[in-house]
Order: structure tokens, then sequence, then C-alpha cells
């Protein structure tokens, strides 16, 4: 597959976004052969298709969903404006208990095809890797129930799927008051058994007050280091409690959230190699006040990574599009840090080296755009120009 | 055309949303003949199509869009998050200038191409109902050739459209210092010759200290009053300067954006059974933060509605399930209130009263969505549940 006069967004260092203009790329056995100027194409490749100057960059990638759950939680989103307190929410069954028993409820079928709806949102917006979370369970079979789940999506579409363990995301009830007890007794024997079946690529935890401590994570992490799996962190997302440096301190993939880090935490970061995953979404749906240090990040060449974080209750978003323009709009991201963070810190953020950019070697996961220039994707808000999505040089 | 086993939300009086569970709906003739419980049929009513219960609205309203323009200003927007000052993307001709300088140098047929994109997005979602601004030409054949393009989405799309003249939107720079001579040598008499020539179904302003003000926009409503055409004004956005007064006093079918509208305002507006049409996505888009007096819109009974003001400055946003959900996060509009402000207060905002609600005698303008409940329409984040849309009772 030769894809001819084309702009070209590779998102390799150099010119802003590595833009080439009228250029051209060549696919073989599924992989990028060839990216250079239309006028030097390879000789034995095929006559090519005119692109008509459309905008090609690497297909997206979600670095942070929690897309496998049951039920939804709108019931809970309208009470709560019509004037609802959390307590009333919560006596009616609402918060993440309700997501918990709807998730304990489904069977694996249902968990799949509640988890396709927002996948299929992410390709048809040319996304090529969704990233996916346990964490609804909160009990052994139930957490790895939502893995298979999980790993059932790359049976289902043409997308890849990278699986996060994230037994350490809240209590269960049953557990009330024992939180030690519950990594012990339910999170621990539950990674072991999620790795021991294949199903586990990352571990997770939420690193909070409302949900578990530095100490409280640390037996998490270290259980995954010894079964050589990379950790990742939800940190600093609502108050600065030292997640983003105990991510930082096991060489984390990224530390997600982090409104509340500060400048040596972005230092740490900087220095362990790790991805800061911005999310928007939560910040908007939650209307939080305290934006991520992006300046800070900036300052020590932390790679940023934007994700939609899907879930039912604090960020229902399914457009990494629109999560884009929040970085923008809410955070100030450029238009090349929004693309690089769904690109190549993305795949960063989830340890891939073969996708991301558009390079010579990696994965021909592509997406074409009906837009003049990158800077579009970002400015747009709700609206989609993917032209095609081609995955695995598939189109 | 009948429609079985479904939940309805009627959008009349009575209950949230005028919800009807296990229920049905007959369409004749392009027109809604019955509605009622899945029980009670008519007996002249065909089979029907069982619908599983999911949920039908009327089709969705969009009562605020400058989608006709030329060109689109991602690159002002990249320069403005790369630190640039609004003097500096001013002096690279950025700005409204850079909006009004490409829709004068496109043709009809590519002012229509733009528009039907945008047009498409909003059909995609379920909307049967499109408004049309002119604003950006500032000419008379400019001005013409916008409401021409706007006329012409009609015969290109199944959606029916509503125009507005604003030829009091913006200054052009050949008339710099010399408003009134802009009003009196450009505006009124391309406001004739539209009317004339049947183009204008109501006339707008936009009123405010960077554009025109209650004495330089009145002359306007005055000669719209004499055509015979309803006015609306764009009024209260930026700061307060009596635009609203000024619409409520003409009658208008609404006054829009309003955030520093007061509770003398709304009283005015709910006097004259004005609308206040509530545009979110501006809001977001210049990070303003002062919200519009929801409070006072309810406590005084004035319908609210919303849209997306989609243009290419300050709101280039085409979704308005995505507006919906605005309205709640930003400014705490119930789901319920949300899903009125794009169907029946959005048709009133543009004096429809065949459509908005489902009721016998209405267009079977219908839109059928995949969800269990209607504030699931205003909790998801840029997903679309939609399942199909009905305009004029065809599939
Ligand atoms: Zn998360
Ligand atoms: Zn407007």
């Amino acid at each position: 597959m030769l894809l001819r006069n084309a702009t070209i967004a590779t998102m390799r260092d150099g010119a802003p976004y590595g833009l080439l203009r009228q250029a051209a790329l060549w696919v073989k056995d599924g992989r990028i052969a060839w990216v250079g100027p239309d006028t030097e194409c390879p000789a034995e490749a095929d006559e090519g298709e005119d692109m008509q100057g459309r905008l090609i960059t690497p297909a997206l990638i979600d670095c942070h969903t929690h897309i496998v759950h049951g039920g939804h939680r709108a019931g809970e989103f309208e009470m709560r404006l019509n004037g609802a307190s959390y307590e009333e929410v919560a006596r009616a069954g609402g918060g993440i208990v309700s997501t918990v028993t709807a998730t304990r409820a489904a069977s694996q079928a249902e968990l799949l095809a509640g988890a396709l709806r927002f996948a299929d949102a992410l390709i048809a917006e040319g996304a090529a890797v969704i990233e996916v979370k346990s964490g609804y369970g909160l009990d052994i079979d139930t957490e790895l129930k939502m893995l298979r789940a999980a790993r059932a999506i790359e049976g289902a579409r043409d997308v890849r799927v990278k699986t996060s363990f994230l037994g350490a995301h809240a209590l269960p009830k049953e557990y009330d008051g024992r939180k030690a007890e519950y990594i012990r007794e339910v999170c621990l024997p539950a990674l072991e058994a999620a790795h021991a079946e294949g199903l586990a690529d990352a571990v997770d935890g939420f690193c909070e007050g409302i949900a578990f401590s530095v100490d409280e994570i640390e037996p998490v992490f270290a259980r995954a280091k010894e079964l050589g799996l990379p950790v990742k962190l939800h940190a600093e997302q609502l108050s600065h409690i030292g997640g983003t440096q105990l991510a930082a301190r096991y060489g984390a993939l990224s530390a997600d959230h982090v409104e509340y880090a500060n400048e040596a935490d972005a230092r740490a970061l900087a220095a362990a190699g790790s991805v800061a995953v911005i999310l928007p979404g939560a910040f908007y749906t939650i209307r939080e006040t305290q934006a991520p240090p992006i300046e800070a990040f900036r300052a020590h060449a932390v790679p940023m990574a934007l994700a939609t974080d899907c879930n039912p209750g604090s960020s229902p978003l399914a457009s990494l599009l629109l999560t884009m323009n929040m970085g923008c709009t809410l955070f100030r991201m450029t238009p090349e840090e929004a693309l690089a963070g769904v690109t190549r810190n993305a795949a960063q953020a989830l340890g891939l080296t073969d996708c991301g950019v558009i390079a010579p070697g990696k994965r021909a996961d592509l997406a074409v755009w009906d837009v003049e220039h990158p800077a579009e994707l970002s400015y747009r808000i709700g609206f989609n120009p993917l032209n095609r999505r081609i995955f695995g040089g598939k189109p």
C-alpha cells in the first residue's frame, strides 16, 4: 500500500509534529516500509493512492480507560443535578458501589458487549490501541472476569488491548475498615491469578485519601515487581499524598491524573522515565479547579499523554478528539502536545515501542483525516473528521 | 409506521420528560397520528416494530449556528496556545476578519460543502432542524450568498433549515469607525434584499461592546418589524449592555448567550415570551467564568434552549449531545432541561410549532436512541447512542 500526496504528521523529532508535506508512505507486510517526499517514492512500491493532501497521523492510542464495567450512572448524574447531596446519592445506591454491584452481576459476554460500544466509538475516531483496567470487581473472580472481557475485545474488533490490573481501585463494602486485609486477601491473590492466566500487562492502583495510601499500594507494586510486571498509578488527583513519588520509585510507566503533583514530582517522573497521563475528562466532569502542572512537566521534559479515563462515574467520555480539545482548552496544552499525547506519548505510557510514530519498521496503524493541518484535530469540538483508519496495514 | 415497546420522551407537560414506558407511536403521512400505551394501539395501525425498550425523543433542533462560513481558525487556536497575544493573532490576520475574508472569497457551492460537514455531524446525532445565520459577509452580496448556501442545505440533506440574517454581526474593516453608516449602507439594504428573496426567516444581531450597541441594533430591529420578520439577539455575552431588554421590547424569539443577564432581564424575557438560548460551547471555548443566570430563568419560567453556536472562532462545536452535557456540567442544568433545550424550547426559539414535542399532529421528526433513560443523553460525553433518525416519517 502506497499513500501519496499526503500531509504526514510523523510525530518524530524535528519539525513541529514531524510534519512532512507532499509526502508519501509505503506500507508492506503490515509495517511502515518507507516514508518521505512524494517525489522520492521507492521504485518497488506500487502505483499508490492520491490522498489529495489529507493528513495522516499515527493511529490514536487511549492509554487509560475503564471501558469494561457493568451498568451506568446516568441516574446518579441526574439526581445530583436535581439537587441531591452525595449522601442521598450514596443512600440510593449510587457511587462506585453501584458499578461494582453491576459489574459483579454481569456475565463476561455482557461486559464485553458494553465495552465494545466504547471501543467502537474510539475506533471510529482512529484508535488502534486501547488500555483497559479492571477494578470494579474487587473480588478475585470478578477482577479476572473483567480482564478476560478486556482481552476478548481483541477477538471482536481490529484493535490492540493492553490490560491493567487495578485491584487496588476501591475498598469493597465487605472489607469496610480493613484495607490491609483487602490488599492481602483479595488484591494480591487476584493479581497472581491474573498474571498466571496472562491477563495483566501492567499493575495499577488508586492512590488517594478516598482509596489507598502509599503504604497500602506499595505491597501491590512490590508483588508486581516480583512478577516482572510494569506499574502505573492514579496519583495526586484530588490531593497530594505522594503517589507520584511512589510511582517514580518503581519506575512506573506512568502517573495518571496528577492535578496536585508539584515540581518535585515532575522531576521524579522525568528521572524515572515515566509519562504523566493527563485526564481532562475527569477534571471537567468533577469540576476540579486545580489543573495539572503542565509547565513543570514541560520544564522537566516529562512526556505527557492524554487519555479519556472513560468510566461510568467521573469521566463518561468516549472521545480522544474531545480529550485533545479539553487538554488544550482546559490545560493550555498545545495542539502538538495534544496529538503527541494520544500517539507517541500514549504508546510510551503503555510500554509500546512499535507504534505511536510514523517511521520505518513501526506497525502501519494509521489515521487519515479530512483536515489540512494537525491543529484542526484539537481545535474542533465534538466533530470527527476521520477519513479512514488503517490497522496493521489493513484499511 | 408503528413503533411499539418503546420508552417515549414526549417532552409534553406532566411527568418528567413527558415520559411514557411500554409505549407506542403511530406515524401516518409524515405526522404523529397517535402516541400512547403499547396495549392501546389503534386497530388500524399496521403490525409495528418492536423497539425493545429503546428511547424515542423528538428529533433534535440546533437553534443557533454559524455553520455557513469560509475557512477555519485552527491556526489561530494553535498560535494562542503557543503563547501569541491577541494583537499578534490579529496582526497575523486572525480573528473574525479572517473568516470574513475567507467567506467573501468562497463560492456558494464551497460554502454549502463546508456547511454540510457540520450539518451531517448534527444529523448523525438526530437533528432535524438547524438554524443558520449569515454575518461573515458584512457586504450585501456575501450576506445573500451565505443565506442562499444555508437554504441550499435543505436541498442536499433531509433536514429543515431556518435562516437568520445577521448583518449586524461585526463591523467590516472598510467601515472602521463608521458603525451607523455600516448599518445604513450595508446592513439594512442587505436585510431588505434578503427579505425580498425570501432568504431570511428571522433577524439577529450581536449586541456587545466589541460589536454593536443597543442604539445601533435598534434600527435593524425596527426594519425587521416593518418587514414582519421576528428578531433574536446575541445579548449579554461578555458584558451587560442592555441587549436582553432590547430583545424583549421587540418580542424577540430569543436572547442568546446571556451570561451577563440579570434577574430583571429574566423577568423581561418571561413577559415577552422569549426563549433564553444557552450556548455553553462558547463559554467553554473562551474560558468565560460568568455562567448565565439559570436560577433566575427557572424562577421566572423563561424557557431555556441549548445550541451549539457552531462557528469557526468562539465555538467550533458540532455536537448537540455534547452541548447538553456542557449545559449540565458547566451550568448545572438538569438532564430534563437539557433535552427540552434541544427539542421543545429550541423549536420555540425558532418560532416552530410543528415539532419539538411528540404529540398527535406534530411532524414525525424523531430520534431513536440505544439508551434506557433520557438522562443518559446528557450524562455521556463524546458518545453518540443514536439508533436511527426519522425525518418527516421517513426512516
Ligand atoms: Zn482511571
Ligand atoms: Zn452566535
